[in-house]
């Protein structure tokens, strides 16, 4: 049974540079700790890559300082500079294999899959989580992938024993059933991001979900 | 004085994904060391990270075979991961001390820089080689930054004892002056890139260069 962050079902908060409007990340960080987030990912598609790296830093400040474990998106090498728990990465992104090279030993990593070839193939990666999706429409992406539904979570979680995190268009009122279909964790960013009230939403989200085991 | 790479005056050759219309990158490398290249660098901004990583590797492999360093652009995790030389690195990049955090204590970092300030700044860092440019106009990236002449060439040699390395619209025709400026050596990529003899576009432009020391 995962215990720590991935404790089930648990919130996974992902913080977008680009969907902040204006929040500084430190306190966006601390909001979803507050709200009982365990973890949180950052990610700034559009940022280059020093201001990327000082990004990752503050929200890394204030993740240890309310006991969250961080993971950066896509890169490793911000995330082995700024100290961060874990990476991130999607199917075209480097393999998690390589991942550990540049992260070292205790480093946490997550991999993305969008269909069952791919979480098949995943189960054999060195990760730490395992995400399906996107499980329902989503506009955070400019080129989703297709919409995976309810049914790959529960063949992903047929094939994987470890912490199972569902993405895409998950909400308060459809969060339950995305557990029930055998999901550990939802990751989630406009449901959050969107809200005016963050430490309200994640606490929202996560009785949706119901408590934690 | 400079020995090994960065024995001046040198070509330094950027092999750019985009750039190389067809052309196998491990033949390209070949190429340009058969030619007298030492070193070369490659790019890939519009390959998804999975994918810069083969290109990288490909490269390398040729890169070791001909006994020549090899850079790679922006991604301290790609070099890292590749085992790849160094890096090089921009003003919005990686800071250099950070890229060394990901490459170890051997690794080798570059620096470009634009103006007068921040090659002020560029001699404190934790460098291998600095780079000025554009010298002279170049239509290699989209946004290019503003002509900085053969002028921040000469003021970058008085602040910079280290190996110095011009970019930007260099050719067989203005490569001479460009070290006549100070320059040890000079990047390069449409003039060779574009070249259906690679081999041949390395020789004339170390020829035009003069011999090396």
């Amino acid at each position: 049974v995962p215990s720590g962050p991935f404790a089930r079902p648990f919130v996974y908060p992902i913080v977008d540079a680009d969907a902040l409007r204006g929040r500084p990340v430190a306190a966006a960080v601390r909001a979803l700790a507050e709200g009982g987030a365990a973890l949180v990912q950052v990610r700034a598609k559009t940022l280059p890559d020093g201001a990327l790296l000082g990004f990752a830093r503050e929200a890394l400040a204030a993740a240890r300082a309310a006991g969250l474990r961080l993971f950066v998106n896509d890169r490793a090498d911000v995330a082995r500079i700024a100290g961060a728990d874990g990476v991130h990465v999607g199917q075209e992104d480097l393999p998690p294999a390589a991942c550990r090279t540049v992260l070292g030993a205790g480093a946490l990593v997550g991999l993305s899959t969008h269909d069952l070839a791919q979480v098949s193939a995943a189960v054999r990666e060195p990760i730490d989580y395992l995400a399906v999706g996107p499980v329902f429409p989503t506009r955070t992406k400019a080129n989703p992938d297709p919409v995976v539904g309810l049914d790959l979570v529960r063949r992903a979680r047929d094939l994987w024993s470890g912490p199972l995190v569902a993405i895409g268009g998950i909400t308060a009122a459809n969060a339950a059933e995305v557990v029930r279909a055998g999901a550990d964790g939802v990751a989630v960013i406009s449901a959050l991001l969107d809200a005016d009230d963050l430490r309200d939403a994640v606490r929202r989200l996560q009785g949706a979900l119901g408590g934690r085991a």
